[in-house]
């Protein structure tokens, strides 16, 4: 008897880390720190693209939006994001060129910055400027893909989402997938 | 055993035809006819997009290109497509704005044209005008999803291909995730 508890105390102390981290997100810990997710291009599901022409713009570039297959299900299902959802849209440097399809024409080159999206329905980080309006929000250079780059979501990411309130901060026009 | 040969005998006559067709394609029949996959968006990885912005251009739309991901993961240790890999090429309108990140900013709207190609390394449809140069082609209209509107590879697919000949005809450099 006295093994079988040691063994049970050893597998319950081992257990207690992915007990105690709320599990709604791979890419978040226990502080509300968010990760870049790896190998979204291939692992997630392409929502659409937006090619920003803007000579003057800081966002020129390719930018491409990415979910989960089960996140996009659940979307077409309810109409919004589970929790846990997540959202990558990499901004790639743009290419320009003429193509047999035309001139110009644009694609996407070397990355240059992701965005990370975090959906948060129950409030988990109250205090903690990146979890605001219902996600979790990150940036990452593609210098230092393991380094949040944004301090907070009113300075860094508010202003440019506010266009899309009304679709929980998502531009959900270009991505037709949702739409069904 | 007359049970048994006539059981055999019925077994081997309902399996003929699965057995006749070569099943290297889900979307290619006996004969060589392409269907387009339905989900593709969905269901396969996202290689790239191209943004055709000339307003001259019969090809100006947004262009997403899609494969499978087994298709993909091949590619990617090998560095040529597997037998039976299907590419789709998606052009839809190209809808264009100002937005938060910029002005003008293209996105895609409704879909106009697919283009499908399937690979095939054996030559399987010698004297099909539709399979030629190691893959077989096809194009769908938005109207008419189930009608090939292709006639041959010569006249409808061919030139705009030729700038990618040394790339076994894809244009690869719009797609990061085969150079990895």
């Amino acid at each position: 008897m006295k093994t079988k508890l040691a063994i049970a105390a050893i597998a319950s102390t081992l257990a207690m880390p992915l007990l105690a981290a709320d599990p709604f997100s791979p890419y978040v810990d226990d502080k509300g720190q968010i990760s870049l997710p790896k190998n979204f291009r291939s692992d997630f599901v392409h929502l659409g693209s937006w090619a920003v022409t803007d000579d003057k713009s800081a966002a020129r570039g390719f930018h491409d939006v990415y979910t989960e297959r089960k996140s996009l299900d659940h979307y077409r299902k309810t109409g919004r994001f589970p929790d846990g959802a997540t959202l990558v849209k990499e901004i790639r440097q743009l290419e320009t060129g003429p193509l047999t399809t035309g001139n110009p024409v644009h694609w996407a080159g070397k990355p240059a910055v992701w965005f990370v999206m975090i959906k948060d329905w129950k409030g988990r980080f109250p205090g903690n400027p990146l979890w605001e309006d219902g996600w979790g929000w990150a940036m990452y250079k593609a210098d230092k893909p393991l380094e949040n780059a944004a301090a907070s979501y009113k300075a860094d990411c508010q202003a440019c989402h506010v266009p899309a309130t009304r679709t929980d901060r998502v531009f959900t026009q270009g991505y037709p997938l949702l739409k069904h």
